[in-house]
C-alpha cells in the first residue's frame, strides 16, 4: 500500500475530518487504491445506524433531515448525512442551495454532512455510496443519513444501504401516485406527509395506508407519520417510529440473512472492481491486452463473442485483468 | 445452443414478431442464453434509428410518441416503441394507462410495442434495454424509439443509447428547473416544450435557450420546439429537426468514437456476464466454487479481501465462472 494511503488511514483511525473528507474524495474518483483502504477499515464497520429518506423534490426533505440531526445530537449521537444530488452540469454543485439549510450543524463537530453528485457514475453510483457510508461508519458515526433527491431507480439502489428508509410526501396533486409509480411505497419502512397542515393531507396519508394494507406478507407494517418539519411538529414521533422499525429489524436478523447480504456484496465488489480494470486497461492504450482489445477496437470481432471468449480463455482475462491493475498516470 | 433458442433465431430471421416477443422475454428475464443470441444477431444490427424521448411525467410524453409513430407510419418507416416503465408492485404492469394511448397502432403490422419495467434489474436494465434495441434493430425496424418516464438516472443512462434525445417539458411550476436538476438537459439534443398553449411556455422556453447558451463547446446548439401534441401542432416541425440532428450525428462519425463506443459496450457485456454467471453460482448453491463464496458467506473473509483473491488467484475466478455457466435449473 502506497505510504500515503497508508498515513491517511492512520489519521482516519484518529478521527481525523480532514483524512476522512479525503478517503471519501478516493472513492468519489474511483481511484484504484479504494479496494485496499475498504479491506483495511473493514472491520471496524457495523456498528452504524443507517436512515435513508428519500421522496419526490419539493417534499421538505433536507427541513427534515436537519432536524432530524438536531434531535439525534441532542441523543448525543454522532451523526453524518450523505446527500445524494443531481448537480449543475456547470458549476458541478448542487444546483438548489439545499444544503445551505443543513449549515444550522456547520460548525458542530459531531455532524459531518458531504454531497456525492449522481452524475459521472455510470451505474457506480451504489458502489460509491456503499463506500462512503462505510467510511463513515468505520470513522465512528453512530447514525448516517442518506438522503436522496428524486424518485428514479438510483434511488431505490441507493436505498438498499439502509437499515431504515422513510419516504416523504406532501399533499399535492398526484404525489401520492407518484410515489406508488416509482415503487417508493415498497421499500418504505415509514411513511411521512410532511406540510400536514395543507389541504389533502388526510387523503394521501388514506391513499398510503391503502398501499400498505395491500402490501403482502405479515411483516412489518409501515406506519404513515404526518409532520410539518418547519415548525418542528411531529419529528420526534418520526424519530420514536424510526427507533421501533430499528428494534423490529433487530428481530428479524438471521443467519442466512447475513450470509446472503454478505455473499450479494461480495458479487459487486467482484464485479466492479473487474469493471474499473478493464476501463483503466484501456485508458492505459489497451497494453498488454491487445489480443481481446484489438479486435473489439477494430470491429473484427462484435462485442458478445468478445466477452465470451474473454470467459473461455482464462490467460485473455488474465491479461485484461494485470493490464487494468495500475492507474493510468502510474500512481 | 439449444434447438428451441435456433428455432426461435430462424423464426426471428423470418421476421416472425412472435420469435421476437419471446427473444425480448428471455433479455428480461436474464437468460443464461442470451449472450449467444446477441452474438447470433449482431451483425444485423446498426441499421435503425434510434430515438429518445423522456422528461418528468405529465409532459404528453405517451401523446407525443403515438403522433410521432403516426408521421413516421407515414413515411413508410417501420417503426418500434420501446417503454421502460416504473411498474405496479401488485400487479407487475403500469399503473397509469398511459400505454393504453398508443394502441391507435395496436393493429398496424409495422409498429411493435413492447414495455420494458424498471424492477427487478438492480443496475441491470440499461444493459436489457440495450439488448432488447438490438433485437429490435437487428428485426428491421427502421426507427426505435424509447420512451422513459421519470427524470432519473435511470432515463439518463438508457438515453445513452439513443442518437437523438428529446427532452420533452411542460409550462409548469419549475419544469426546467427539473429537468437541469436531473442532468437532463445535458443529454438533450432538441428540447420540446409541450402543451404550449398554457401560461408560461414562452418563459420555460427562455430558460431552456438560456440552458443552451451555456452550454461549452460549438458543437450542436439543441433547439428549443413548442408542440400541442394533444392537436398535432408542431410535431412535424419536431420530425424534421430530429432528422436534422440525425444528418449532423452523420457527419460526426468517427472511426475513433466508433472504437470507443465498441470498447465501452464490451466491458458492459463482459463485466454484466460475470456478475450473472457469480449470482447464478450462488444460485446453484455455489458447488464448485465453495473455496472463495463458502468464507464469503460465513464471513471469515470480507468481501473486498475475498475479491482480491479471485483476481489473484485465477483459479478462483475459474471456480466461479464454471459454477455460474448454467441456469441454477439445469436449462
Amino acid at each position: 500500500m502506497a505510504q500515503n494511503i497508508k498515513t491517511l488511514l492512520e489519521r482516519f483511525a484518529r478521527r481525523d475530518r480532514l483524512a476522512l473528507a479525503r478517503l471519501i474524495t478516493l472513492v468519489e474518483n474511483r481511484a484504484a487504491q479504494v479496494a485496499s483502504v475498504m479491506e483495511e477499515i473493514y472491520a471496524a464497520t457495523g456498528r452504524a445506524f443507517i436512515v435513508g429518506v428519500t421522496g419526490a423534490p419539493g417534499a421538505g426533505k433536507s427541513t427534515l433531515v436537519n432536524l432530524l440531526i438536531a434531535k439525534y445530537r441532542a441523543q448525543n449521537k454522532i451523526v453524518a448525512v450523505l446527500a445524494i444530488d443531481p448537480s449543475s452540469p456547470f458549476s458541478g454543485g448542487a444546483v438548489l442551495g439545499d444544503r445551505v439549510r443543513m449549515t444550522d450543524h456547520y460548525r458542530d463537530p459531531g455532524v459531518y454532512i458531504r454531497s456525492l453528485s449522481t452524475r459521472g457514475h455510470h451505474g457506480g453510483l451504489s458502489r460509491a455510496a456503499r463506500e462512503i457510508v462505510k467510511l463513515l461508519d468505520a470513522f465512528g458515526h453512530d447514525v448516517i443519513i442518506i438522503e436522496t433527491v428524486g424518485v428514479g431507480q438510483t434511488e431505490l439502489s441507493v436505498m438498499d444501504l439502509a437499515d431504515t428508509t422513510v419516504v416523504v410526501t406532501v399533499p399535492e396533486g398526484g404525489d401520492g401516485v407518484q410515489v406508488m409509480k416509482a415503487g417508493l411505497n415498497e421499500i418504505a419502512d415509514l411513511f411521512v406527509v410532511n406540510k400536514a397542515d395543507r389541504d389533502g393531507a388526510d387523503r394521501i396519508k388514506a391513499e398510503l395506508e391503502l398501499s400498505v394494507h395491500l402490501r403482502p406478507g405479515d411483516g412489518w407494517r409501515p406506519p404513515v407519520l404526518m409532520t410539518q418539519a418547519a415548525n418542528d411538529i411531529g419529528v420526534d414521533a418520526l424519530v420514536a417510529a424510526i427507533g421501533r422499525h430499528a428494534e423490529y429489524m433487530r428481530t428479524q436478523r438471521s443467519p442466512a440473512r447475513e450470509r446472503e447480504r454478505r455473499t450479494r456484496e461480495f458479487i459487486e465488489v467482484l464485479t466492479s472492481e473487474l469493471e474499473e480494470r478493464a476501463t483503466r486497461a484501456l485508458g492505459n492504450g489497451a497494453r498488454g491486452a491487445e489480443r481481446v482489445l484489438g479486435a473489439v477496437r477494430e470491429g473484427s470481432l462484435n462485442p458478445y463473442s468478445a466477452a465470451r471468449r474473454v470467459i473461455e480463455d482464462r490467460a485473455a482475462l488474465s491479461e485484461l485483468i494485470e493490464a487494468g491493475g495500475s492507474e493510468p498516470a502510474g500512481e
